[in-house]
């Protein structure tokens, strides 16, 4: 079977972003590098991607330049990756799927609820994949998780519980390091700083494990190093369509966490519990029975987590092969057996919603606000 | 030095606060049991009394009784503890203090606001200790945390994480067994079932840790079981007067959570996290620098700990231990060396005035409601 | 119930034993410290004990004074505590067995196994108690490990593996340090270094849970300080009467391990472990099943179980309340109720037939040898 | 740069070594997959390489037609892998180096130490590279491990434990399954069962990390599924040349460990802990003071673990990126800039002899024997 052709926008030479996705899309076999504009210097993005193994006529300048380039090609890309600065996503994005082009876009999707919804609206009437890296969705335990949840492993969920809190923002005399900065100022950021950058990825693993969207949420936001705008710690307390009861804390000054992302769910039979920084495992307990470790690898797992498993039990696999799993279902998606569990734009959008009724109710001392996409109520 | 006399009121035979109470008290040999009105059945209490060594003639019928016989002998008891069902306390605790006798009153203190001002008061007035049984704040790495801070290891206190959630009541089919049904009925717990029954632990060793108090406080409370009139999850974010940002989950409905009870706290300089199920263990992280492992029994730790401490590096010590520090407080404080840790009265009504404010609060879908009795405001 | 009566010997002011040994005996007010002998120098013996509560006429001034004013009283001690150096435990509880006294003897029971052997005919002959106090056994999961592992929950024992490592006696430059180097000196320790020292506690442990006897054994020591005569590091393998395959690490040049105690055993049909440090939890795994975590407190648990737990589930319990538990057990073996439970001195001969097994096999380069007491080949 | 070209033999469809390899080898971009013999059936291997994307010229039928084939090319391949079954490592690495191939041999790479030596010299003679594959020495904290004790910051030292214990094989019933049976039998395992399959890793560990050479060993092995002719669970003492004194456990039979493998390191100065289910973390702790966790990411650690991390601080990277890590240094060895910590002939040959001495000493009751090749002694 030949190589799906792959095409990057962003992750330049330097960033941390480009060589994830590489791995991403190279490391199963299914993808080759073919097409990229990789910089927003137009030389530097040429030269790199050509060290990186591009053809010359494939490594442009910017993204219009690959657009222009690409959409006339019998042999064009078939995916396309977005990972340019967050202000940029919607604009390309668009212009990818309005030229036929499937996407993976860096998230977040947009920076407004209107361009979200422009985006669920584009992808269907294309027909085009357009997905959005919310990698953590992929780790193979995660997936196992939703499927135990579907399968009524837990009866109905009652309750879900997630954290997403790290430290290394934590340093106030760091503060003015641009690396950090710049997520705490609107003109760089948006409306909202930890949040936006990592609440939602917590608050799209409610919704991915416990199968149901959010509907409302209160917001307490906090500023703990004075100097920000923006909220460097923030509570946000939800309740899903089906009725469910959500907790959410995210943190940047929680110094000490390294990566803190974890979630438990609750229900009528059984609770769950899946941590970022052991991956590997789900902890789970039947009502009135013992807690049990579930071993990715180990016997009977669902479908999907075999499917994006690689190695034996216990041997431990990581981040970088989580977005690769995002990569195998683009893959396969491709092929025409869409994947279930790929996050896409109506995930997009479902999280700019959430953002934006996060600050809102923030603003106004917790107020409740539903937090759906309009398109979506 | 002679020993100390003890007496109990409640705590009766099948109790479980009883034996706690008595271990507490006879561990370290400086009380002897000497008088006790154990059980609301007068002779059943009397019997149970004798069999656990009580002279016949302070063996008694009931508090009153108790009361009576022991204020006129010249040796009176020197502590009293107080164990009966929770409406009791206020008018219990009122009575000794007023007839000069030290307690240890179990918590709840009282019911109300007014009642705890008036133990307050009553308190100094009669310049009686009048202690409140939240032992694991008696835990030695809580105190080691409490100088941590105080001593400016994390600098200013930003923000303060912690958790009470279990799972034991997360039976539906198991709801309306009466020693699980009482917690979610105002009638015999009151305006709050789980914020009210454990979240307030959680909440005194924030304030306990963070050396400061609760200022005001937005809750969302939610009965994930239906058929239960109080909440059996509570979210409490909370402000102190200092400014520290606070977040409080509790949750009786956390199937496979046992007993978890941890804290954290995040300052300008240093994170700090304990957890009742490793109590032994301090998990230290400077800014910039590693996490560490603060063992109980090693070198250097503050004088509180050392005291509070039996046995060497890494021998667990457990929780009937943190009770028994309770009373190794009290013993100290009743020979005239006043302990600071020992939680008193003031801990007693601030705590009830933040129940009757997140009540309130959850009620009004989480406005912010001060959280200090009227007497502290 | 009156209480029983308990004198100590050794244990004086400021040793570690001996509040632990107090604290044991007294915390579940099942005995009242009655008679002590508790220094070496008497008079100092004499008045910590008064201090402690003792009468005056049962502060005695040596364990020989104690034995005598002991014996022709109608009121005698119930049980004796021998907490004195090694050397004289032999002596000392041969003394008072053979005058009818009950003892607990803190390990090493003997110095030989002749002198070993004749402490259990001696108990034989007299029919009272002899215990030793291996406390470890006598936690309330270590009962329920052996309780599975009797009631077949692993099939047959196959392997068990167990380690005591700490590196508290790492530090070469506190190698002088009279509390440290006593331990490696044969002049005071005997034979065996750290073997002897903490070795011998998982030793126990092995035939404890496995319910069988340690037959021969090979074994490796190294002084890892080059100063030290004795072992600062020892591996023994060994074989059990029933054919169980036995390792043993032990050492205390283990930087970073606290109290490294712990303990697997794998069995035809599953696997246990129990760990020192987090010694609430027994973790189990079924063959071919999840590991399961097996939580003190839970339902279901065996008898010996339930009965040494104080507190429910997850609320700790640590190393004091383990000692408390050898004095449950012997208080019950008074009142005639024996435990089976209750470390004796035919577990004291078989540890010290072990460790002189072991030095001799190190000695010859690893070579096998019964490590059985001659009386039970 | 142009990507290096890449023949893997063996490793064919179905097989668990065969993608891992193909992961590791794409992951980064360094190869491409040129060349391949995956399978002992020509024409099964011929077509399932096409369907990776060999080309038909290069899709051989068996390891000698791939060597015939390339060894003419102008553009050959510039590192053949070699992941057939064991007993045919030898043949085919000698054959490929003589030929002027660099290789990457599955372990082990020989089955005798007259061939290991063989290899070490053929190396040598045609100045190519053999590697073999240990890859867990390639895990980021691993070489952190090594470069601490280079760097002094654990003294020297006295004291390696290893564990490679798991329960897969604990299955009596299971036990006549061919993927299990055939690790248990003289005919095609060879002289040792786990001790060869797994504790050989963890042998290699003791001496990547402690910078040494197992000098001499003594062993037991059981075989505890009686049925089994090779052992499969092994304790080996042993002594590096430096003095450093080893405990090496392995087990199949530890029904509940999964992937038991780790490491701890005791000098004069410090302590250190590794576990391969954890292994993005290193634990430490300077005598004296207290446990610390190092992250993979944090600053300051050495250039080699820098080098092989490829995302963020607490973001977990696995198994099959440790693989990709010997391809990256495989990658620079090529280009010129030969790896330090690249796992050689000279490791394959003296874990062969350390094989053959456990075996041999297994059988004299654990005689200490010595455990080098002849070449280096």
């Amino acid at each position: 079977m030949a190589k799906l052709k792959w095409g990057m926008i962003g992750g330049g030479e330097g960033s941390q972003i480009g060589p994830a996705h590489r791995l991403g899309a190279l490391a199963d076999g299914r993808f080759e590098f073919t097409a990229g504009a990789l910089d927003h210097r137009a030389d530097v993005g040429r030269d790199y991607a050509k060290r990186l193994g591009v053809a010359t006529d494939r490594a442009y300048g910017d993204w219009q330049e690959m657009l222009a380039g690409e959409k006339n090609r019998d042999d064009r890309v078939d995916l396309v990756t977005v990972a340019t600065p967050n202000a940029t996503h919607f604009e390309i994005t668009k212009s990818y799927l309005e030229s036929g082009f499937n996407v993976l876009c860096e998230k977040p999707m947009t920076m407004t609820v209107d361009e979200g919804e422009a985006i669920v609206r584009i992808a269907k009437l294309t027909g085009k994949i357009c997905a959005v890296n919310y990698c953590y969705s992929a780790y193979p335990m995660v997936r196992q998780a939703r499927a135990m949840v579907r399968a009524g492993d837990l009866g109905k969920p009652r309750l879900v519980v997630t954290n997403f809190s790290h430290g290394h923002h934590g340093d106030a005399t760091d503060a003015d390091n641009p690396r950090v900065r710049w997520r705490y100022d609107p003109a760089t950021a948006g409306v909202s700083g930890q949040f936006a950058d990592c609440g939602i990825h917590a608050l799209h693993m409610a919704s991915f494990i416990c199968d149901d969207n959010v509907e409302k949420l209160s917001a307490d936001f906090a500023s703990t190093i004075s100097s920000r705008e923006l909220e460097d710690d923030a509570m946000i307390n939800f309740r899903m369509t089906g009725g469910t009861v959500g907790r959410l804390w995210t943190s940047s000054v929680a110094i000490g966490r390294q990566h803190g992302f974890d979630i438990q769910v609750f229900g009528e039979t059984g609770g769950l519990r899946w941590a970022s920084e052991q991956p590997n495992q789900l902890i789970y307990t039947p009502v009135g029975g013992r807690t049990q470790i579930i071993e990715k690898g180990e016997p009977g797992l669902c479908e999907d987590t075999q499917r994006l498993s690689r190695v034996a039990i216990a041997h431990p696999e990581g981040f970088p092969l989580a977005v690769a799993n995002i990569y195998c279902d683009l893959a396969d998606a491709i092929r025409g057996e869409m994947r279930d569990g790929l996050p896409n734009a109506s995930d997009g959008v479902r999280s700019m919603a959430a953002v934006h009724a996060a600050v809102a109710s923030a603003k106004e001392a917790g107020v409740w606000i539903d937090a759906r996409p309009p398109m979506f109520r």
